[in-house]
């Protein structure tokens, strides 16, 4: 086993023994840290249909999102003008997309999401809260890994719902994830050359 | 090469032979046949989470739900008092859940769920159809698949998006389909004993 792989089971095993200590204090309903990732649709889709499920019960909840342009217009439109009472709605990406070639700035604005992140995610009010497309400031180490998932194990209130989404979950976040979805691409119509279309793709 | 598999085959060759022609015809725009499938979460909510967003687009749009309790309470109090106007929802699935041991009641409700849904497909004022958990009645064939793929190909209006959900899609609807998602649970938190929440599960 050389170095790098015995840090890496070490790390595992840590967060193992942190998520196994918080179980152990687990009463019949907790909040659940969730992670929908794969290359597969509806990991966004599925993480707005949670919020307005929320909605529906009356549960207050808010939305982070880390990349400009994964909700075009439909349901933040929708979440802006209809529910701004019941979901605070906050994007961090505006300065980070695909097409950005300025680091610093993709930086910038993935901390500045994670610091509303925490500030809603201790807010006692909210109960819901959805990271949209988190996993990619984090694959590209934008934010740390280490410390999103210290954050969620030890300071996320005990009844605090979390969504995790986007490609490329790091195992860290899948080791401290309480329910954790792959969404797999099994047909996909672009490449029989249909465009991305309102209600199906944004 | 059995009987079987020789009808399987040869039936599978129309569908396709159907379906390419079906995409011959297609435009830049297309109304899609679009599956969720799998053992994971999200294909409800993902479905869901489209119907919210076709709303906040102002698509009209339309959900027949083929199982009772999928949709517990959250989504369809908030569609049914908040967008009664812009989504008609539709429950068949009231006479059949697991507990159901009536198959003669099965079959009615799926098939009464069947033709309010090919209604509201052919409707042309509808742009969005969700059929949620379809594939659970057609698994246990309370609906003919090949009546089911013939009309999807067949006598869907070409603009229309119509949704399919639940686990075990049939290959036929797969093979007919233009975009399939299946969702695969990774992990999940009932196995430590944690029930389903509101807001996550319903």
């Amino acid at each position: 086993m050389d170095d790098l792989t015995a840090r890496h089971n070490e790390k595992m095993r840590k967060i193992k023994a942190a998520r196994d200590k918080l179980m152990a204090t687990k009463t019949e309903q907790k909040g659940l840290i969730i992670v929908h990732t794969g290359a597969g649709k509806g990991k966004s889709s599925s993480g707005f249909g949670m919020i307005m499920r929320c909605i529906g019960h009356g549960i207050p909840c808010a939305v982070v999102q880390f990349i400009k342009g994964t909700w075009i217009t439909g349901e933040k439109e929708l979440l802006r003008t209809r529910f701004a009472e019941e979901c605070t709605f906050v994007v961090s990406g505006e300065g980070f997309t695909w097409e950005t070639q300025d680091r610093d700035r993709d930086v910038a604005a993935a901390q500045a999401g994670w610091a509303r992140a925490k500030e809603l995610i201790l807010d006692p009010e909210i109960r819901f809260v959805l990271l949209d497309e988190i996993n990619i400031a984090l694959r590209y180490d934008y934010l740390d890994i280490d410390e999103v998932v210290d954050f969620l194990l030890t300071r996320k209130p005990q009844m605090t719902h979390v969504v995790l989404t986007g490609r490329n979950a790091k195992p860290e976040l899948i080791e401290a994830a309480d329910l954790v979805t792959e969404m797999t691409l099994v047909k996909h119509p672009f490449k029989d050359g249909v465009v991305a279309q309102k209600g199906v793709e944004f």
